[in-house]
């Protein structure tokens, strides 16, 4: 871990910092002495008001935030509200703040927002393309020393029949051999804006010899520690259809009498990572930027398991808290392998240090914890699907209680 | 080669039918019975005419060449001067002309172009990527059984250490095997752009169950026979830094009396195709489509040389001639490999039977017969590089003379 007294002169601009990954960053990176910038456009916010969803746990205004972080830790976190597939404004920020690391975190992040129509699909692979090369070209030419940690997804990879390894693959054939990038069978347009990233930092790093790290992270649940202090300082807790990731769903599922609903047949084997190791893998990755001109990829995730097994573990826990709860299996929205070898290698942030928090019994309760908090929140209606990847026959087929759902929403 | 009593209801749209390749495409399928549609913004024209540039063969405004088909062949060729950038022009074009296939040549199709600065890269990538994404998404709800026949670019998968396979590569990893997307490493933000549209369009192909295959085209040269018959039929010849291919670059550098450039050490080696068997493959990929579901690729070169022979291939025919001709060596531009292996399988297309026009000495002759010809029009001015790939170490380095080329072009 990164020696705190090293680090107070070091400047990160957290990209995305008003997001559920960039807001747990922002705090933790500045409780441990690392100057911070927070460029956010607020845009997500925008989506949870136009889509009809919200946060289980409601969360304040981005200055109100800041301000509450100011009151309960002393430290003051900067704030510019631009757009980063603006260049102007973004140059002039990096100007001004010349970071030392660029945390990048703002981009659209949901899957099935992706995939809900023609410029859904559109705005998500020409924003988050535009954004990654409008912040590519501002290091070239203001700040080429800097580091840029970028997140990327473990479903970047899809589902391949052989091992996943981190960024690269060593490739024997015809009695040749060579170290190429790992081939990626992403399954949405959000994933595949993924890569279109990733190679595109990839070639950048190489042509202006910057330095780059891309973080294929898993999916993510739970909170973290720094925002636990203050109302002001909460993050959010998507469950919805849209931006909601699985465990959290379930969760909220659990406590609201909903059935844990499995789509398909919950084979789909993901990799996962607590909330709390991730902002603990951008502090590792900041403390260790790779040479210039060769883009370092880290797979970012502790554990694998498959959503049927997830269910059957949210299932035990809440049953031994007296909740009954149920799992039942729907239509899968997404066209995707439900049964499939998955085997995925994550050492390298390992070997840096991380101290990974597995889920445990204590993490779920934790979480139907937080879920019956806010149980006067939950709005079932939220939950079913209504995006499938093919649009037609998942109308076509889907219930009555989803569409209604979905058109009172 | 396809029965022409068969295919003469087969209506094929030519996105970017004005271009090289596609005019060329659009001619040599009209006049074997298809129906043909061009789709073109022109935009090609306009760059030519804000970057000061023009094709050695000057060429006729878009409806004099049709008319002159139409004369020459008795041929109805359509035409909508859309922009496939935006949906609802081409929905509608798709909608009344109801294509079995669509070619899709509608691109920003050139390196250095997209190299330029951060604005280029940007057009480029989000140009080519949405225009790719309009037609997927006009396939899926308009014509679902069309066949997309779609231009990529062998300068996809860079140049590997090991075999160059068409599209897919059989891995073996851990005791496991799989058939993987082959890795690509592309060399600018242009080459970037068509791995993002195979990325893309392979999804698609999947998620949609679309026909489409990615042509993975090798350096192009030459002429092709329909666009002899009169003036107003011919096709753009280009040697400028921005657009210009390398043979017809020597071709016209012999005729000018300039030195043959070769950029770096020439060691560089690339796949080359002669545009009448660019034609040729486009009719046969037509006359092939695919199983619906997975995306098909076939490599479409027919044959594999370096820079520096490629040099002395013209400067020997050139000297047969009584001309003079040098090769002179200058920076590289490019931040790319100038010695390494390169073996790329182009088999598919040779098995649907396929007849290349191999590179003789009487093809690069009619070469120079063309440049000689339009002696008159020649440009030196236009020949020097002046975007480098890193732009200020490039700039920093050039001469004099290209500088100033540029400033005066």
């Amino acid at each position: 871990m990164p020696n705190v007294e090293n680090v107070t002169s070091k400047r990160v601009m957290v990209v995305g910092g008003d997001g559920y990954c960039g807001w747990a960053t922002a705090l933790h990176l500045s409780r441990l002495g690392y100057e911070i910038t927070i460029v956010d456009n607020l845009i997500r916010r925008h989506w949870d008001a136009t889509h009809l969803l919200d946060s289980l746990i409601p969360i304040a205004p981005i200055d109100r935030r800041i301000a509450a972080w100011q009151r309960s830790s002393g430290k003051t976190i900067g704030l510019q509200l631009i757009d980063v597939r603006e260049y102007a404004p973004l140059a002039a920020a990096i100007e001004s703040f010349r970071p030392d690391t660029i945390v990048h975190f703002g981009q659209q992040r949901s899957a099935p927002f992706s995939m809900i129509d023609r410029e859904h699909t559109v705005l998500t692979q020409v924003g988050n393309l535009t954004g990654t090369l409008n912040i590519l070209y501002a290091m070239r030419d203001i700040v080429p020393n800097a580091h840029l940690v970028k997140l990327g997804t473990m479903g970047e990879y899809g589902t391949p029949n052989i091992d996943i390894e981190e960024g690269y693959i060593e490739i024997e054939h015809n009695g040749r051999k060579d170290v190429l990038p790992y081939p990626k069978q992403p399954g949405s347009f959000y994933h595949l804006s993924k890569v279109h990233d990733s190679d595109n930092i990839a070639f950048a790093s190489r042509v202006w010899n910057l330095r780059a790290t891309d973080l294929n992270q898993g999916v993510v649940y739970g909170l973290s520690e720094e925002t636990a202090g203050h109302p002001d300082l909460a993050n959010r807790f998507d469950y919805d259809a849209l931006f909601g990731t699985v465990l959290n769903r379930f969760c909220v599922e659990a406590v609201a009498g909903h059935p844990l609903t499995v789509y398909g047949a919950g084979g789909q084997t993901r990799s996962f990572i607590d909330l709390r190791d991730t902002v603990a893998c951008l502090e590792l990755s900041i403390a260790n930027p790779p040479a210039p001109g060769r883009l370092q990829v880290f797979n970012q995730f502790t554990e694998i398991c498959s959503v049927f097994e997830l269910a059957e573990r949210v299932q035990r826990v809440a049953r031994a808290r007296g909740i009954a709860c149920t799992i039942e299996h729907r239509e899968n929205p997404r066209i995707e392998r439900e049964a499939h070898y998955y085997k995925a290698k994550n050492t390298s942030l390992l070997g840096l240090g991380l101290q990974p928090h597995l889920l445990d019994d204590r993490t779920i309760e934790t979480m139907l914890d937080i879920a019956a908090t806010h149980r006067g929140r939950i709005s079932p209606a939220l939950i079913p699907p209504h995006v499938g990847w093919d649009a037609r026959a998942f109308e076509a087929t889907t219930n009555d209680e989803s569409a209604v759902a979905h058109a009172t929403s």
